[in-house]
């Protein structure tokens, strides 16, 4: 993205991985096509980002291999939904990780839910960012679900949606 | 930080969580930081950043409670360099999630060493950003090696550093 430096050709992983990722709305914008969000004013909604902000970062997302576009019919003319490549679906631990961390060290100013990854085959909360240490495997969007800090709890099934 | 909105209040962890890490930046300095790298001038030449931009971040991080500043002597001056709190320690998991992403989808142009992350306690490297299914326990610092991506390769136990 302009504006600051290219960290994109770094030998360091964590330098070229924040080079797409070291951006909040980045993380919120795959927050909410994870779970289902996946049309441009569904996004601007879920994010409370700027129109603009949301656009530059889609187009970025898709150009570099995280998003994919499929067009849909919105009434009568041709949109574009943004659905995750399997690089896309991949970030889902880094999401876990920020989540974890937030709701250990960021607590929100009056008590909400936390919301709490859990493993779909056990029906656990894992204590991990991306391994279910009781069925022994990865956490993906196959496996993981949701409980997002709403009241009433929103269950989101992240394969399904 | 300024410029951009304040999510420190959402609901979301997620959203908390990149108000304060959503910045490239401030992941490369936390990668220092873990790494042994605590010093003002050794962070900027870390980093790669400017002067003013490693500043704002490390004061930013010092308000948010993921660093301290412990005083040294520099050539009889006193300075400050810059410690994890637990909370800074807490942030491992997303350094690493960021970094297997990274290994995996943002190869650099020439081929580098991949960074590994090890347990210290069995040596492995483990299929996860924070748990080591053959010791079935957390990766924490104690617990953790990097095996850095340079040549030659760059051993950092992060306890000892």
């Amino acid at each position: 993205m302009a504006l600051r430096s290219d960290l994109s050709g770094k030998a360091c992983p964590i330098a070229r991985s924040v080079d797409i990722l070291g951006d909040p709305w980045v993380a919120l914008i795959l927050r909410e096509v994870f779970g289902g969000n996946r049309r441009f004013d569904g996004i601007v909604a879920g994010t409370g980002a700027a129109e603009s902000v949301v656009s530059s970062r889609l187009t970025m997302l898709v150009e570099r291999g995280l998003l994919d576009k499929r067009p849909y019919d919105g009434q009568g003319r041709r949109r574009d939904e943004y659905v995750l490549t399997d690089a896309g679906a991949d970030t889902l631990p880094i999401l876990h990780a920020l989540a974890r961390w937030g709701n250990a060290h960021a607590p929100a100013p009056d008590p909400v839910r936390r919301m709490r990854v859990f493993c779909l085959t056990c029906g656990g909360e894992p204590p991990s960012a991306d391994w279910c240490p009781t069925c022994g495997r990865a956490l993906t969007v196959e496996t993981t679900g949701w409980r997002k800090a709403r009241t009433p709890e929103v269950l989101v099934r992240l394969a399904e949606v």
